[in-house]
């Protein structure tokens, strides 16, 4: 049914989900659809949000279809009387709703595997208009629809990121790079310890160039450079971008951390796997937030050895050998505190690295000498030990800021060490 | 100009900005605007998203007039070139652009602030269609602007969200307020251990219902019934959302764990702190995603003691005394395991309730017998220690779906003990 010969130029993305409309939940997915087509060199022109009503989905598709060349919709995949985005879909295009065998035993498989049994409501998510193809959905029981109306491809995606994303990746990205010319390029640069102001005070030049662009972004205590450029192949791309990456670099090599997906984390457990070194944490205002972090990471048993949450001073003692004398002299948000904490743990695991967090992340028990956002980080190698204070004071009034800045700064100075960069 | 006695019933939201609608960012604003809009009884009919580009912004603002009484913009009101919404209402309602002196004075005062001289784009920002009244902006350089055109309303916001809110709360939501019947009131009511469409057949009654309306939303092992009605005042709300509130607990109250924001770790954390009672945390595959998410929560030192991320077996048997030969036997994700995980920790830490999960997170590593996506949870409260299995191997291709589904199953597993709900 997909006019194969037509060229995707033009994307709109539609969200479908009265949840969103109402301001329920954030929408995500539309950026991360968004970053995708654009790397796939497809232009978005507008992204829109509709509630779960029939004419008023139907009539968010007509007006996409009259600009776009590819639909992408998210949400209202699933099995209850709101989902009805592939009857809107059917309506459309004034096509009936039939049933898909694949898509039925789909369902079956997928309860089978919850040990659950479908209801009649789940063998909904199996009506497609018909002569849809379907996009795969490995991960839950509903999938997407993929067609062609009126020379408007429309793909039809299920809300919930961890599907919709697996079956952008698998089914449509695939289909779509086959019907584009060449590709939008891009590099990220990452950073850590420096602002954006001093960043784009450094690299002004090429933030005002047009070919490749750069443009930086900012965020918990990360800044981050995308060098972008259109070609036709990514080798024509590569020529272009490489040298304004190496000149930047030149600039700002001390700070860089990783490129394109690399976090602080990912660049810690890259580094930590080549040099076959291993990590332990002991966190106290963090609460697991660098475990939890490190071990998203597939693979991170090769370098993570165990990680403490020692949340009362008490457990700071018996587990990390933190006096109590020292916690009654400097409190326990102090460099004396933060580098025992480091280095016990270390000792405790037997690893390489211990790494620690204290810190008052509020919003209440700050006082004026430990205030809310003074942060101490301890880090231990077996041949030193070193404290570093963090004054994150500008987000007293955000719990989530301080925890996410503290793990972020405290991934750099790892990664300063690993790397290094920084020397006890 | 604004027409002061049409009500507004239906609101539209334009996000106006390229790095939106390429997805740099995600749009934060337009769910709390929608959000803030429901609360104020404000029906929202969609959201759109355009780029900077004159004649689609010109579009997208007439076709939100078409549809809406109330369309509030984000985005698009600095001092640069790309910065071009109000221009764009302009053309909308073909007045000529002039420049505000009062507006003008704000960008001195605001760069007299900081300490610095503002240059001609700067001024830029005091330009606005003729006849606009002004939204201040205490926090930034950018008043808003709000016009009626052809009776709909227009509120020009900026893109940065401290300001944008500052800006709705102080101007725009009390002239809202006059001009609405009372507001929109919702309940929510979460449920865990049962599926969507399970819940849905036990109360379709209420979905089908037309005031209050009664929504389902699924996600990551839990779900929630969003019930929904309009009335003048929130006693009048009350009585309509009360008694269906009832009959649903009446039918689903085993699985239900909180109202409104409650999330099971709140709920958990709500009730330990009811009991004057505490927890202390074993981790492996989750990696401490569950301390993390506890002690997200301010206050949570009352009843967290300490959690251990035990990833290796080593780590298992030194700190929990989980014996090799147990290990060897039935392997770290086991029943024995997770008992003695459980266990382990809460003697540890001298605490009321140990609490550990041990799994298989994948995407790697997983074998016939012990498949990614096993997982086994063990709760001990000193009276008892009890393992549970869990199969999340549908979601074997998503280490962080098993992560979060292990944690809020666990999580639900402590609640039930807690409440009471389940005896060992």
């Amino acid at each position: 049914m997909t006019n194969e010969n037509k060229n995707i130029e033009r994307a709109e993305i539609l969200t479908i989900g009265s949840e969103i409309l109402l301001g329920e939940l954030v929408d995500t997915n539309t950026a991360w659809i968004s970053t995708n087509l654009a790397k796939l060199g497809v232009g978005i022109y507008r992204h829109t949000t509709v509630g779960d009503n029939k004419e008023r989905v139907v009539a968010a598709m007509k007006d996409a279809a009259s600009r776009a060349d590819l639909v992408i919709t998210t949400g209202g995949l699933g099995p209850t009387s709101d989902d009805i985005t592939n009857e809107c879909l059917a309506i459309l295009a004034d096509l009936p709703m039939v049933e898909y065998a694949e898509a039925r035993a789909h369902v079956d498989e997928m309860f089978r595997r919850f040990g659950r049994t479908p209801t009649p409501s789940n063998y909904s998510q199996a009506l497609f208009p018909e002569g849809t193809k379907l996009i795969p959905n490995p991960l839950g029981t509903a999938p997407g629809a993929l067609l062609d109306v009126d020379g408007t491809l429309f793909a039809t995606l299920p809300g919930v990121p961890a599907e919709m994303k697996g079956m952008f990746e698998e089914t449509l990205a695939p289909l779509i790079k086959e019907r584009t010319d060449g590709s939008i390029i891009s590099r990220t640069l990452w950073f850590a310890g420096i602002g954006e102001s001093a960043i784009a005070e450094r690299v002004q030049d090429f933030l005002d160039a047009s070919d490749p662009t750069v443009a930086p972004l900012a965020g918990a205590g990360k800044v981050r450079l995308r060098i972008t450029t259109r070609a036709a192949t990514p080798e024509e791309a590569e020529k272009k971008i490489a040298p304004v990456a190496e000149e930047i670099l030149d600039r700002l090599g001390e700070y860089h951390f990783g490129v394109d997906d690399e976090t602080l984390e990912s660049a810690v457990a890259r580094i930590l796997t080549e040099q076959k070194a291993t990590v332990a944490l002991a966190e106290s205002c963090t609460g697991g937030l660098l475990a939890k972090r490190l071990t998203d990471l597939p693979g991170s048993s090769a370098y993570f050895r165990e990680g403490l949450v020692t949340y009362s001073d008490e457990a700071k003692e018996r587990l990390l050998g933190v006096p109590t004398e020292m916690v009654e002299e400097h409190g326990a948000v102090s460099e004396p505190v933060a580098k025992k904490m480091a280095d016990g743990v270390r000792r405790l695991a037997g690893a390489d690295y211990g790494l620690s967090v204290t810190g008052v992340a509020g919003p209440d028990g700050g006082t004026e000498e430990k205030f809310v956002g003074l942060v101490w980080v301890g880090i231990s190698d077996g041949n030193g030990v070193e404290g570093k204070r963090l004054d994150l004071s500008a987000w007293a009034k955000s719990r989530s800021s301080i925890r996410e800045r503290s793990a972020n700064a405290a991934f750099d100075i790892l990664r300063q060490k690993l790397d290094g960069s920084k020397e006890f």
